[in-house]
């Protein structure tokens, strides 16, 4: 057996009513900073939660609620400098991915000379070592997608540049998981959502950096999903598939943790890089079936085990997984996307390749055969339409 | 969903060779101490590697040999002690769960005031909160039965009183499982080891504390044991088996440390405390047919899937799993144990009901319904032989 490793410390806490578990989590004495979007965590009354369980437990409160999708170098800087007049104690990322990730990005700020972009491994950034732990990071998710709250990772965007960073030092301290905070995402954006979360686990579960831990929690968030996200999708009331789905993204976090996305992230992320309007839930699917049809003879017995998980028990061939991919995808609505819908076109594919290689190579070199540059094109090219 | 959560924030290394990873480990400048048994771990070399690998990263070590089996307060005095007097900055526990046991009680003595026994909960134990993190602490088994390594918990002998003890203080710092390390362990310890394994994994399931993840992780510790544990102990050179297994102990750790022992286990503590030459895990094994018979109706689809994860995958009925129980244990050579062999009198079964319920009377609390003591002392009848 290859050596692996396990290693995720953060505290988690899942169900509903999750959130009342942050009056006796152990935090620092002092004021903590929730950090969330502008509308939504409000208005559903999400950030009043949190800081009723907070006060319960002694703890003030400051928010900032001016976190963009796809948040910024600005709003970290912004962010930090106030976590630092402050004097904040701890920090609460209240939202989807973009609050969370900033929160891991301001709480490393808040302790660590310089700017986050001198942390950054790529493109401009300074490639330096986090000297310091960062203030103690709460996680609590609204939308099951990134996982972020089980893992260590931020993407912050700079300029043009939309970087993965992070390290062991951005693991959430506490993580809470309350699907009653999920209720109302709309369904195109919880098929979405859910289809990360999906690829998350099953990357993982393809990727050459599978260990036999993560592939328990590849399966059962594959599982997960292959039972509940279509009926998430369609009834967004149901308390039990929300359930599900949240459990199935935050199991497919640890999978992020314990092995690794493929080449399938570094090709969404290029087209999401060219195309902002593109959400990276939808490329993914979009892509999906070209990309996991290249694996039917090197990893066939991954994907009958990921169509199995997904629910065809007497699957045995690679198609099987195929077909049960393209299964979902119709069930939850999501079949018909078109690349060209936002504004791909073919004439983009060698530069979107290219792109791919040169900013996430490395997770081509997990793939179970390693793809070309030739075979990124032409799963752009199938997959378009 | 109820609300439960997840926490295990050691640093598992696991494979074969996987002491080497030590090398690299991050750990607190200054000597460590080896906190180890006096025979087998130095004559097989285990001590040597340990020291080399430690060498590699700058460490210098002291080794510590006297751990007894039933690790005793005296022991922890003295090691504590020599803790202080070297200055020592970290612990290391190689052996069995004495080893590892002791050094996690020694790597709090060393931070805290007073005895070890004064923050034990039970007994003449003090009951006091630990108050400083201890040393870091490094577990490496030498034996797959107690997954002290991937839990916090330690037990302590103290005159007559052998008592739990513990807490998140506890948990190693790094552990390294290296199944290479277990290769020498004679077949019937080996049996014993992995039944103890089996059932904190399979309690862990039956438990009323069972958690999603939890569960995760006791299927597939089941699974592996239902594999490999036959092999393992009769072929002994198995490598592969022998990782199974090592595997199976570890998440049967995690188990530990996210869900609960039940009933069963406070019995066969209570059995072993009046007859300290009966071997726990052989304990588990004679009284485990009349105890798991116990939740034919009230959990019935627990034990149908846990005869499904030891490799019935037709089971249906709860008496599969009974019988896929005492089938593993006349493949491990273990159907033919005693308990009036190790000196157990039928008019002491009073007495043992009292003390599983005066001692560890919690896990039967997370039985699936209660026993009371009058199934216990029926339980010990029917396990007479």
């Amino acid at each position: 057996m290859d050596i692996f490793s396990f290693y995720m410390p953060t505290r988690l806490y899942f169900g509903n009513g999750a959130v009342k578990k942050l009056a006796r989590a152990r935090l620092p004495q002092g004021r903590g900073l929730i950090i969330t979007g502008g509308t939504s965590t409000t208005r559903l009354g999400y950030v009043a939660k949190v800081q009723d369980a907070l006060a319960e437990a002694g703890h003030e409160t400051l928010v900032y609620n001016k976190v963009q999708p796809n948040p910024t170098i600005e709003g970290v800087r912004e962010c930090a400098a106030l976590c630092r007049e402050e004097g904040i104690a701890f920090v609460v990322g209240l939202g989807g991915g973009s609050s969370i990730d900033t929160a891991k990005a301001v709480a490393i700020m808040a302790t660590n000379e310089g700017d986050w972009w001198d942390y950054i491994h790529g493109g401009t950034g300074g490639g330096k070592r986090i000297a310091n732990a960062g203030l103690p990071i709460v996680a609590i998710p609204t939308t099951a997608g990134t996982g972020t709250e089980a893992d260590p990772f931020t993407v912050i965007t700079n300029g043009e540049e939309k970087i993965g960073g992070g390290g062991e030092k951005c693991f959430p301290t506490i993580s809470v998981v309350d699907p009653d905070f999920m209720m109302t995402v709309p369904p195109h954006l919880t098929a979405y959502q859910g289809f990360d979360a999906f690829f998350h686990a099953a990357e993982g579960y393809l990727a050459k950096t599978a260990t036999p831990i993560s592939e328990m929690f590849s399966l059962k968030a594959i599982e997960l999903i292959g039972k509940s996200l279509a009926t998430a999708v369609h009834e967004g009331g149901n308390a039990d598939a929300r359930a599900d789905v949240a459990l199935a993204n935050t199991l497919a976090g640890f999978v992020e943790t314990l092995s690794s996305c493929t080449g399938e992230h570094a090709i969404e992320h290029a087209l999401s890089a060219f195309h902002p309007s593109l959400p990276h839930g939808a490329g993914l699917i979009m892509i999906s079936k070209a990309y996991w049809s290249r694996f039917s003879e090197s990893a066939g017995d991954r994907l009958v085990a990921v169509a199995r998980a997904l629910g065809n028990k007497e699957a045995d061939k690679p198609d099987d997984f195929i077909n049960a991919l393209v299964s979902l995808q119709r069930k939850c609505s999501v079949s018909d996307l078109r690349l060209s819908g936002y504004g791909v076109q073919p004439d983009e594919f060698g530069k979107i390749a290219d792109n791919a290689f040169d900013t996430m190579g490395g997770l081509f070199r997990v793939d179970p055969h390693p793809l070309t540059r030739e075979d990124v094109i032409a799963i752009l090219e199938e997959s378009y339409k």
